[in-house]
């Protein structure tokens, strides 16, 4: 490619709205252009990042056995109802109505599509085991769009969904699926870890995310260095810090703790750690209308330097529906403000449940229910019978490996890619089903496999920058390699050496662009610095003389000399590496 | 590809909405399932054609120096109302509303983002010329949805826009997007014609329009064999039929023709040629509210074997927005019923646009303005002042061809390209500029141009088709090449030679599937003739007992054995056909 023939459109500065760094440096090396909130152009120079990406993802999906087709943007919302998601997926499904009134919605996945293909299209054990996939246009119509590609509203989206006749057979699938995962991302070149995941909405009996790392991440990443070990922090099982409770040592006594409404402010003021607290999160669960059912209040306890999650909470039985209590709740139930709460001498009846971690503490210190008490020295099945126990809090780092085989280490990632064990959710919604040999109608058994195609950009992107600007890995930079002529329309030799260079580049299959551009040096470099094309060829009358050309990777802090005719194998060579 | 790993979904019958027959065999074939009216998802098979067609496209449009970018499918309401697209739309139009109530539409086609794109990132002239083009999912909200990916609501288009300093290098762009039209229908190996045509409501100031040659198809393209012109009948030019008007030899007489409301009936009743016959239209023009432009009706006189061309019409001064005169009103400014009208006698004063052809007829018949009584030997300039004179009509073959060379011919044809002059239309809405030379901003001159991605599927079945099913050309088929078995799972020797072709075949990039699903001959024959794969290699026992292979093309009605070692050859020699 000539510059010429291109569009190059780079910018000084990102536009005010741009908060993280991918998305300023996509505006400004012209990948991207917005045309409303979350909705952009994908530029010429962006578009070819896309289509490097895609290309890798459909290699893999092929490779792996999985038939692509075509699902449409726009859905009937008839599949959405039988489902129940028309009701359930809230704001974010844009539904929209066409000029008979007919209701329909912008797909933001194809699940309800695609299992309307298998009922009518899968109708025999002999067609399976089926993955078809596709890579399509997606819309979520985000309260708050932000972050350019990465919280976008318009994206791009490859997913696959695989039929199975039973579940060892799903798993099977799921499997391959995975291992191509891994393939992708590797031929990405970017660094990532899978991780075990939570199901979510979606539904279904197992799941891992895929995470491209970057400090920048939206999600904590739990692995243990020492073994396999990996999952999302909101997934991360967390083991009791103590294998057994110590012995109590202590007397309970109520202290006056005035004004410290903080399990901080409390050990500071006792002069103990923060472990030797335990905190009080206080939840409610409402009743039916007719009055039936009761609305409850449920006592959380954690150790003070813990954090809730609110995913392992909403998974204790009785808990899905929970929400934060509220000032007025907790007054009625404890018989005292929050900052003082505690399991003993609450007013009225309460659930209690205590984190793993909780349950084998001894002499620790929580509040009295009464304002400025807190209680010292408080034992389990001495003081207060042991409650329910459940896993409650997010691992830290430095915590047990649930694997045993080690402690676990947190970095932060970019969720870009999700595979689920969808079992039967959405075959016995929709009644898809196959014939078994007996001829016996069948549930299918599902799995369903996404990647954030335009995410991965932004992604990439978090993860390989510098303060000159993007720093793409080869596999995905839109162009491998730029020739920057220094004097192309001055130096015959220069435009000559330079031809040259360009055909015998392109004929070796190298993606290759010559910025004929007749832009200044400074001007020229800074664009592709900015843009991140990894390698880059400076052809000049001085290098010429002593027959040679100058080469810098993207990360060099320095040129090197190449001879002229060394430079295509040269070339062949870095790209290899 | 094996057939095993890919999906292979027949019908012996099509569903009862098919009415044409690409639709059917589309349908049958497996290439598209129906999700919604006019919305289809594209089934693996189908989904390979479209790839082929996107190929051939991108190949042809980056070869003419085009770039390829791509804009969003939901657009915001603000650049349509900017440019008045808005409400001129019309219901085609998919409106939308986001979760903030802000207007959005799904995109039919992109000139408002290309324009706001180029608005913001055209500064220079040294930027010019520029040719964006996308490759896009588009919606189209068709009151009655039908035939297939004919007319559809969903649809894959490419559209490309051009960017010029002048009209000089406009048509220049415009000339060079012609040529690359003519290698892309060339490469799909269809029979093809490019037809001048009306500009429509896209505006500007040329265009044509591309079309694949069927007897199905919903346009009539005139043509004049012996010399280039060919034109949409929308567009073709008519010249009046007699270059001059002979001697009057008649007087005008009024005769008596009760019951004959039509000229056919006249021309029996009086024994005249239909051809001696004028029929007149009537159309009103209305006024304004307040009244300051009053209603008018306008005659319109052809030869009564003509057809009004209502697109001309409308190109008339005034009647641009002509509507068929109610009986009412021809009542009342004719004094007589329809049946019986003519331009002699009306009770209110009227405006008449003779057609040329009309404009040179002698001694004609037209009616009196009075019921049952018709006017004969009816002349210009004696009976009557020559009024207003327009091309009206249709053409028809056999007339003259506009540009002298010949007698035009007509052929029906399905439009799937479509190329314009847009001048600075939306330029000029948008404040779309440039700074020339000197500084001074300047309005862009845009061209625009479209294929159907998706409706070339339908076409080219619409063409390419016999009573088995489907004779892609081999450039678009699913497959190039297909080798069927015979007994693969129960004949060692062709298991072996079927897998040393295949391997064979795939090796020379042969584009081929291998049928291994084990079914009997007679269904797999079938499958691929539905299909349509160009070329079919069978391997069985009988054959290969004289070391030979079977070879048919699909429009072959024998088969042709061929040595087991000259196959790959053979197959390449056709491919290379």
């Amino acid at each position: 490619m000539r510059a010429t023939r291109f569009f190059i459109s780079t910018l000084k500065e990102a536009p005010a709205d741009a908060e993280i760094i991918s998305h300023k440096l996509m505006m400004r090396a012209g990948m991207i252009k917005r045309l409303g909130s979350g909705i952009y152009n994908y530029m010429p120079m962006g578009l070819r990042v896309i289509r490097k990406v895609e290309a890798i993802v459909r290699e893999e999906m092929n490779r792996a056995g999985a038939v692509e087709m075509l699902m449409p943007v726009v859905q009937p919302a008839e599949l959405w109802q039988e489902t129940g998601r028309w009701q359930k997926y809230g704001a974010e499904l844009m539904r929209i109505k066409d000029r008979h009134g007919r209701d329909f919605i912008i797909q933001p996945t194809s699940e309800e599509v695609i299992t309307d293909v298998a009922r009518s299209d899968i109708k025999s054990y002999r067609q399976l085991p089926i993955n078809f996939y596709h890579i399509q246009t997606k819309f979520r119509d985000e309260r708050r769009p932000r972050f350019g590609l990465m919280r976008g509203r318009e994206f791009t989206m490859k997913d696959a969904y695989s039929f199975d006749r039973d579940v060892e057979s799903m798993k099977k699938s799921y499997a391959i699926m995975f291992d191509a995962y891994v393939r992708i991302f590797q031929r990405f070149g970017l660094q990532f870890r899978a991780v075990a995941a939570d199901n979510g909405a979606i539904g279904g009996t197992g799941s891992h995310e895929f995470h491209v790392i970057a400090d920048t991440g939206e999600d904590d990443l739990v692995y243990c260095p020492t073994s396999d070990y990996a999952a999302n922090i909101e997934a991360a099982e967390a083991l009791p810090l103590a294998s057994e409770r110590p012995t109590p040592t202590q007397a309970m006594t109520k202290v006056s703790t005035p004004g410290t409404v903080k399990c901080e402010q409390v050990a500071e003021l006792l002069g103990i750690g923060l472990q030797q607290n335990v905190k009080s999160l206080v939840f409610a669960v409402d009743g039916n209308e007719e009055g039936s059912v009761k609305k409850q209040l449920w006592l959380l306890l954690l150790r003070a330097d813990h954090e809730l999650n609110e995913i392992k909470m909403q998974k204790v039985p009785g808990l899905a529906n929970a929400r934060m209590a509220t000032e007025e709740e907790i007054i009625e139930w404890f018989g005292t403000e929050p900052g003082y709460l505690g399991p003993i001498g609450a007013k009225k009846a309460l659930n209690i449940v205590a984190d793993r971690t909780v349950a084998n503490m001894s002499d620790f210190v929580c509040g009295a229910n009464e304002a400025n008490f807190h209680l010292t020295g408080v034992n389990w099945e001495r003081d207060l019978p042991l409650p329910a126990i459940a896993d409650l809090r997010n691992v830290q780092a430095g915590d047990p490996s649930p694997d045993g085989k080690g402690v676990l280490a947190i970095q932060r990632g970019i969720e870009v890619g999700h595979v689920f064990q969808l079992g039967t959710n959405y075959s016995e919604a929709m009644k898809a089903t196959y014939l078994d040999e007996n001829g016996k109608p069948q549930l299918l058994q599902m799995g369903c496999y996404g990647i954030g195609i335009t995410r991965i950009l932004g992604a990439a992107i978090e993860q390989n920058f510098d303060d000159k600007g993007i720093v793409w890995p080869t596999s995905l930079a839109p162009f491998e390699v730029v020739i920057c002529p220094m004097g192309y329309d001055r130096s015959e030799q220069v435009k000559a050496e330079t031809e040259s260079l360009y055909s015998a580049l392109v004929a070796a299959g190298v993606d290759v662009i010559l910025d004929d551009r007749g832009e200044r040096p400074g001007a020229m470099f800074a664009d592709w610095e900015l843009i991140g094309v990894p390698h880059r060829v400076v052809i000049g009358d001085r290098g010429l003389k002593e027959g040679k050309l100058e080469y810098q990777g993207r990360r060099d802090t320095e040129a090197t000399a190449v001879v002229v005719a060394d430079m295509v194998e040269f070339i062949k060579a870095k790209l290899a590496a």
